[in-house]
């Protein structure tokens, strides 16, 4: 099938070309930095009660149901029955997934609407479950030439709704979002929720940065009236806790729509890994009393400065990220040599990608071609945007200030 | 779609219905006994070490990847090139997964053989990927009422012929078998093989059980001349290290065959929990060190031979297991009463499922009802078998022989 016969994921060719030549790496999304060492140490603790090395209960154990279940609810304003109304999944991606599977079938011919530029394992995750993606664009309202605010990106309603056909089944909605940094407002997602009433459609709100925002507060779409019913809300601990490759996520929604995704996720990965749930579930509910999430959101904010102050510095605009933790960049005053000696790989995927590997071996700063976040016909929107991250350590966005002289 | 739609699976059921009436659980497949402390430690180690929080590559870990190599490079006495030829998954369960969403395509009526009685997720894990699975039966060759070799469990190689059509893709074959502890031999899987060959079919090889048989040694049909290039070998480390909760298990075979395996994996979950992963590389590291499977192989056998003990004590024959950690056990003396209560959910299911829940609810001894490894037009042939677990403690199985008293 097509999604398997896909070159390297992006994320991999751009690890690849970031250590090649020892570049500062703010591509992929992962934190340079440890955990918090209560985070670890819970984890710790759960191997060592030896009561949490088997098979979870498929959807998950009962003490990360629970916190999830309370920060969730207090997000949502309502409470959540822990029996019910979540699972907890290998990641956020398998719960996208699992939800996919849960609601598509095959043959149908039915289609999902993302927003580009859109989280590029949607696509291969919707077309597994047997859907077709169709891509409603954010368009960015304010030349790219100068600094934006990432509400200047705008999901053009109308445009929305004109991409509805009998076919549609699910809009997936993802904010704070990656790699924009939007944060939707209420209004915002009023008209989002409206289509998706007129047409009876579910949402999928991948809200897996919700614990960072930077202007306003994030706000769950399922929390606006009549929205619950009609939304599946997926969440992340390696996002939350700043441990990505503990693979841990969660679904909640009503107990309609979370049966058959625990059904799915049941029959894709049967459960998720044990004493991880058990360290993400002490964790939090540590992380929960003692201040965590304000301290980590305060220091994001000032890894978010700091990283746009290095851009003013070398006089490349971009767009100010009001959640997540990504910036993109307008690289347009780079000029990539029509002679550049690319690898295949890289200069196959046209002139975006180009000009992210140029970026990475010129300047040894490595960050992702949104292009890749965009369908086919649509990569031109992508423009000279790099995206760069900033879960990262002082020294590297350090290192990468001084890499980035050059550009000067 | 109809895989979502399936009620409660069989594992959840029967946990539930042993936790109701405080039975003795030998439903599951999970260890009711602590790992050994050296593996957990690998584990909390690698927590310590903070370096291995973040995403994995979504091949694996290195340190992962080269103690797969070395351990099913002897079983298959050819070396493994780690960078082309293993993949790390959320479990076997997953890279089962990958493999079928790899290889098939939906809507094309693509077939899948597995023999009967069969893990209870290979069909719906094939449907997800679009195949149709086609049941060949092993079939029992010597009396039931009375005690018989797992060898006596026969494949009929004209009936797997037969059962190949030009839509056959794949042959699921698992050796050690679950539930008949069946070890195939060599001749059986040089016939199986010559199927293969014939009808140019891949061969997915689930040997998460290779560690553990009693007779014979296991044998990977991958090992036998021309096999390698169309076997994909799936292992697990939860059955492996005695941790099913940790969700590592690896594919191995033929860079043309992991290639796509591992970009439906890197779609399917993205990548494999790094603290686990590189735990079970340290824990296999010090495993192949310090005798730890033989010594596990030693006791496994030990708790075989208590089971099997407690049964003829009372008089049930069943099938000596070669290899696995499963009894079938034949409970046609038990005579359940046509009005018993049943719940509906077991009811529903058949004669089989209400077997083992009268069993669990009158003797306190749970097991798992075979019925559920079969198709709907075969069920009759789980006859009146139970599936009881020995990867269980002392107290546990003596607690067993204490209950099943009542059955003299
Ligand atoms: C599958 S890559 C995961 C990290 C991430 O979400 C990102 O960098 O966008
Ligand atoms: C999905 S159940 C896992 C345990 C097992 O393999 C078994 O009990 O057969």
């Amino acid at each position: 099938p097509v999604y398997a016969a896909t070159g390297l994921d992006v994320w991999t060719m751009m690890n690849q070309a970031a250590a090649e030549v020892g570049a500062v790496n703010l591509g992929q999304g992962f934190m340079s930095f440890p955990p918090k060492e209560f985070i670890t140490r819970a984890a710790q603790k759960a191997l060592e009660e030896n009561t949490y090395n088997q098979y979870a209960p498929p959807r998950g154990r009962p003490a990360l149901l629970e916190q999830v279940a309370a920060r969730f609810g207090s997000r949502l304003g309502r409470p959540i029955d822990t029996a019910s109304e979540i699972s907890i999944h290998a990641g956020a991606n398998e719960a996208l997934l699992s939800v996919f599977t849960a609601f598509l079938t095959h043959g149908q011919g039915e289609e999902v609407i993302v927003m580009e530029p859109a989280f590029d394992q949607y696509a291969p995750n919707i077309a597994m479950a047997g859907g077709t993606t169709v891509y409603v664009p954010l368009r960015a309202q304010a030349p790219a030439d100068a600094v934006m605010s990432s509400d200047d990106w705008k999901l053009d309603m109308a445009e929305l709704e004109a991409a509805v056909t009998p076919k549609t089944r699910i809009i997936v909605l993802n904010t704070p979002h990656n790699p924009v940094g939007k944060v939707f407002t209420r209004p915002e997602l009023e008209q989002i929720g409206a289509v998706a009433e007129r047409h009876n459609l579910l949402i999928i709100a991948d809200e897996v940065y919700e614990h960072l925002t930077f202007a306003r507060e994030h706000l769950s779409i399922a929390s606006l009236p009549r929205m619950w019913d009609r939304t599946v809300t997926v969440g992340s601990a390696g996002k939350l806790l700043g441990v990505t490759g503990w693979r841990v996520g969660w679904a909640v929604g009503p107990h309609a729509l979370i049966q058959p995704t625990l059904a799915a996720h049941t029959r894709i990965v049967f459960t998720t890994n044990t004493p991880l749930q058990e360290g993400v579930a002490a964790a939090m509910r540590e992380a929960s009393a003692n201040g965590f999430y304000e301290a980590q959101r305060n220091e994001y904010q000032r890894r978010r400065d700091r990283l746009m102050a290095i851009f003013d510095d070398v006089g490349l605009p971009y767009v100010v990220p009001d959640g997540a933790y990504y910036l993109l960049v307008n690289a347009a005053a780079v000029r990539v040599p029509e002679d550049y000696p690319f690898p295949a790989a890289i200069a196959d995927r046209g002139p975006n990608f180009r000009l992210a590997y140029y970026f990475v071996r010129e300047f040894g700063v490595s960050g992702i071609p949104p292009a890749e976040f965009y369908c086919e016909p649509h990569r031109g929107l992508a423009g000279d945007y790099v995206r760069f991250a900033f879960c990262k350590t002082d020294e590297g966005l350090d290192a990468a200030a001084a890499a980035l002289q050059k550009l000067k």
